[in-house]
């Protein structure tokens, strides 16, 4: 029963946040999201699959940290997320994660990777996922009201997967958009710069809002969007904490991830408990309507589900497999026999 | 905003296997286990200030993953294990375990450890713990049947908070038995190897069961059991998983981590949902009675609980502040401007 090294049994493969950033930006920033969403397309498609539950969330007076499980048949994978508004006020971020890939058959973790890059990527390719099913055909023209952490990865997704080329970009903080404007500029998008979000609105074929703000917030009001628009809304993402107006919602068509979960979490807190909504994965199966005509307003009411963690963990895994872009954890004890762990403890005296 | 090196705020302390098991021979196992069942105590006394969940578990065919979350004002924490009974066969453990301990009013978390090792010590140190209030008085000879993996942790638990010397073994592999006696008689136990179930328990104080068949087994029978012991049943521990016949239950006092979970997990999953029992915090604020007489048979259904894996987080970090048992680990992204997560990713290029 000896072995004469640790096994490989013994070590998790760990992403850092400085390989994260080293392997997207080897893969390209653009290149990445794209080959994320295929692996988030394709777990929405075997979406029956999966093991479902809300996320498991710990409230407290300045924030909240959740727990995002799912699995497969053959993986399991969860994700520790934070979101505390106050922090960027102390030089901290609203938003840290990690998470792990585990074996079902062994319940052995098989990836432990940073998520706080990860997640705003994931976030990101997923949102554009959804665009590609509902944004109007040719649309050009994206609006952005919220122009913090997740804005440059929003506008790079879309033009990855949608074509969008030109933004519109607002925020109650100047100087986040003009952080915004030049690292987009910097990318090549044509960018203006709006002193409100009803000019941020104007001719633009899609509207996404992120903001931070803890509250229920009315970024957007019923006469600001049109017909024929296509909003993603990814701020309201927990209880007490929306975007938009409930009238707007009324008008909508509206596409969430899991209604379980956005029913407490999603814009749609603010209606009906049995308010129609279509699940995603239907339209991406092709069971259901996406967008059904020109004039149509639909809405992304998206909250992020743990089933686009699990993919990006998978996508992750997949890529780094015999490349140095992780390292090996000794997180995971190992004895010569499973049963003699206080021998193992001896032997290290 | 511009830092000169990534802040402290990026870097999570990592407790690996060997530095865990470094810090566990530095201590002392004896001494090791005593603090931390003071941590579990000093815990089981502000039960109430807890945020208390039964843990989530995903079960599949050959075994179960569970995710334990708890928190206090402060600190929110949880542990990541697995079970599955049939991974020995490959030379792999039945349960592994890490934990991660979080700061509540930033969601940042600031410790990452190995628990498999350290549940390991969790669980005997509240088996002790439990055993000073409920065992009789004077008590010096404990059966142990099943010899694996908890074994020996057991034992030194039961010696240095219990006073216990003398030792009973059964296993239904005689091999895992011969590997608990070479550990146990080094560490300076008189130990009897017992050729049955029924012959370990003749003459015991203390009967701890720790067998690992994910099934309804029968490791006591109720004529074994005589007045005055106190059962230590570990084993029992997922829905068809116990260990003793139902009608032991029913002539013993049965005390209890939290019964939300025991009643779905513990042994009690055999009785009648309303089968009083007590919970154990009760006893330890002097609020319910433990033992009650020399006759009184008590036991311990022990299943594990999320405060538990808190307690040794908790005393984890208060132990490897200032010290070399943790290395930093790159697990949270750190952008000068907690805005621009995107421009630290392009600067990293």
């Amino acid at each position: 029963m000896t072995r004469p090294d640790p096994s490989p049994l013994a070590f998790v493969p760990f992403v850092s946040v400085a390989n994260m950033m080293r392997l997207v930006n080897a893969t390209g920033t653009e290149s990445f999201i794209s080959e994320l969403a295929g692996y988030i397309e394709e777990d929405f498609r075997r979406w029956p699959d999966f093991d479902k539950t809300p996320r498991l969330a710990s409230h407290s007076r300045d924030g909240v940290i959740e727990l995002m499980p799912t699995a497969d048949a053959e993986n399991y994978g969860f994700k520790y997320v934070n979101g505390h508004p106050k922090n960027t006020r102390e030089g901290y971020q609203t938003v840290t994660a990690f998470g792990v890939l585990a074996s079902v058959a062994t319940g052995y973790p098989i990836l432990l990777s940073e998520m706080t890059v990860l997640t705003a990527l994931r976030t990101a390719a997923t949102s554009a996922l959804v665009g590609r099913y509902l944004a109007p055909k040719g649309a050009q023209v994206m609006a952005m009201i919220g122009n913090g952490a997740q804005c440059e990865f929003q506008a790079l997704a879309f033009r990855a997967l949608c074509g969008i080329d030109r933004l519109r970009l607002y925020d109650t903080d100047p100087a986040a958009t003009q952080k915004a404007r030049r690292n987009l500029a910097a990318r090549g998008f044509t960018v203006v710069i709006c002193k409100s979000a009803q000019e941020a609105v104007e001719g633009a074929e899609i509207i996404t809002t992120c903001t931070a703000d803890k509250q229920y917030a009315t970024i957007l009001t019923d006469n600001m969007v049109g017909s024929g628009q296509h909003i993603n809304a990814i701020g309201g993402d927990c209880p007490g904490k929306t975007e938009l107006h409930p009238d707007i919602l009324r008008r909508a068509e509206i596409f969430v991830e899991y209604p379980e979960q956005t029913r407490i979490e999603g814009e749609i807190q603010q209606l009906a408990p049995d308010h129609p909504v279509t699940e995603l994965w239907r339209v991406i199966r092709g069971e259901a309507p996406g967008r059904s005509s020109a004039e149509q307003i639909t809405l992304f009411d998206s909250v992020g589900f743990a089933i686009e963690d699990f993919s990006a963990l998978r996508y992750i895994h997949a890529k780094i497999g015999g490349t140095d872009f992780c390292e090996p954890l000794d997180m995971l004890a190992d004895p010569d026999d499973p049963r003699d762990l206080f021998g193992m403890l001896e032997r290290a005296r």
